[in-house]
């Protein structure tokens, strides 16, 4: 090690080739490729001799000049929002595993929220030459994509639909999810619902908020502006949002979180608040059991395996028009969603 | 992309080349050549005749076989211990930052703690020719790496040291961190203090252990043996370990718990628990502030931004002795570490 600090010039090109290998065993070129590729036609004396040649140098083969050759890299590419953010963990993990049962690898990057960054991040795995890509996109325009989908990079959006082209997505159901979340505060009892969530040029967030208003809608309650809350996660944001809809003239009496990351603050915000007030949130967070948060929870790993089994099943060659598949939510009561109204 | 769809045979090679762009520019390989790298020499219009051509061909640019000339990839691999661990998304979002920087993209995989899987996927990103690589270990003997950080690998161990090489690594203050855990709840009058935590052969889990034994050690105390549980994070193996501490003749009066999986399971299980008992936690958890779980705080996304940091003045050449850097903890009391024992 010390001896490689040493020389930090020499650190690339270093490597021993086929050709050094072949010159300390003593035998030609093509048979030491017979040997690393597991070919016939070998003897099992010049086997081992070609074998010692390779431990003694370090010889590895380069698997990158080996699938650039045969056209296919066997490497995926993930593009996600955040890879900081919880939710999209079991997603990734998700996804590697189904790459690796397909002896793929994976490459992973943050879009931050910022189209142009996904595109950056997306044409860049495009130009090494990624099999496929799964997306969450940042964007809403994934023309800039179609050049590769036609040069035969699989591509599926998961978590959000692509943009103004068509593309396999797997989605979660933001609308009935959310539907099903406020139905639930109103069969509860309450009239005011305040709705808190990301921002709505987001596919997931202006879906959440459309279900929010179906079920007023259906309930015939009237949708107050000062009771809808969308923009960014931000938690100086979400709290004053929460403290203006709590003080309002006709106050909230129930909140609905659109998101993990906006739950977490409201979590908080409510917390300091003086009287309950019933809370039900888009996606799970761990430890929201203990803290009886009810929760519309969205299944991350399922998302990531759907969308990895749709990218391997095209990339396999399955002759199918695009498809938006959608999976289901489930409603986790553990207490906050359960809260009465404040008798008027 | 139905067009695609059907015709899956064709789904690789189908990509333009820098010829079909010259045959439709009108203009020799050389001058296209010259356009894509940004090279002089061409006139504004035969630039422009070729931009046209790439445009309506959709040519792009192959980067891995420009940078395998080059003898650099710009990519960086990251084995981890779990994708899915809440852990790692801080450490992950910081190495890709300082990559994205460094114009690098990151290749992403998880050990799943099995040592066998994490030299398959080191030597598989190894064998694509990773720039550099940064590695949770989860085995013990890294000599496996050797032949690569000769041929030029920049290597950088984090959270976790090398074994059996001699190699920079990023680490938290385990020992000092579970030790100031300890003494803390020693502090708040605890004699019998219970410590749950992952299997030993994990470095972390040993140091923590070391850190536990010599708080008590310090402040004169015994450690029974049925006080110490080292063991899977599976939480039914912690639930177990907990509900034995509590019962045995003479009960534990606090935990401490030596990771974040361990503590969500000691929470769920204290929660479950009749009377009071004292918890202090090894990592941070999202919410744990509003359970009001005393933890000993890692900076996850320092350790991940510091390893890389690490990486790239390697890449850059930098000349320096394989280090071991220690980050420190921060104790964060939140009232179950402040819990006194029952009055005796």
């Amino acid at each position: 090690m010390a001896d490689i600090a040493r020389r930090p010039e020499s650190r690339y090109g270093t490597r021993p080739t086929m050709k050094d290998v072949a010159a300390r065993a003593g035998v030609g070129l093509k048979t030491v490729s017979r040997v690393v590729n597991g070919e016939r036609g070998v003897t099992p004396d010049t086997e081992r001799r070609v074998r010692e040649a390779i431990e003694a140098l370090g010889f590895r083969r380069n698997d990158s000049a080996r699938v650039l050759r045969k056209g296919r890299t066997a490497t995926v590419g993930l593009v996600l929002e955040d890879l900081a953010d919880p939710f999209y963990g079991p997603l990734s993990r998700a996804v590697e595993e189904v790459a690796r049962a397909h002896g793929a690898l994976l490459f992973n990057g943050s879009s931050a929220e910022d189209p142009d960054r996904e595109q950056e991040l997306a044409l860049a795995l495009c130009a090494r030459r990624v099999d496929g890509l799964i997306v969450i996109p940042a964007g809403d325009d994934h023309r800039y994509l179609e050049p590769e989908m036609r040069a035969g990079v699989a591509t599926v959006f998961v978590d959000r639909p692509a943009g103004r082209i068509d593309a396999d997505a797997v989605l979660s159901d933001s609308f009935g999810g959310a539907r099903d979340g406020v139905a639930h505060l109103i069969a509860h009892g309450h009239r005011r619902i305040g709705f808190i969530g990301d921002r709505p040029r987001i596919h997931t967030a202006a879906e959440r908020l459309r279900g929010y208003r179906a079920a007023m809608e259906d309930a015939g309650l009237p949708v107050r502006d000062a009771w809808v809350s969308p923009g960014s996660t931000d938690p100086d944001r979400v709290s004053t949002a929460v403290r203006e809809m709590l003080a309002a003239p006709e106050p909230v009496t129930a909140l609905f979180s659109g998101n993990n990351r906006v739950t977490v603050t409201v979590v908080r915000a409510l917390a300091r608040h003086g009287r309950p007030v019933a809370l039900v949130g888009f996606d799970d967070i761990e430890l929201a059991d203990l803290l009886g948060v009810t929760v519309v929870a969205q299944d991350a790993a399922a998302l990531g395996r759907t969308a990895a089994q749709r990218l391997f099943r095209r990339l396999d060659g399955a002759d199918e028009a695009p498809e938006r598949l959608v999976l289901g939510t489930t409603l986790l009561a553990r207490g906050s969603g359960e809260i009465a109204p404040p008798a008027a």
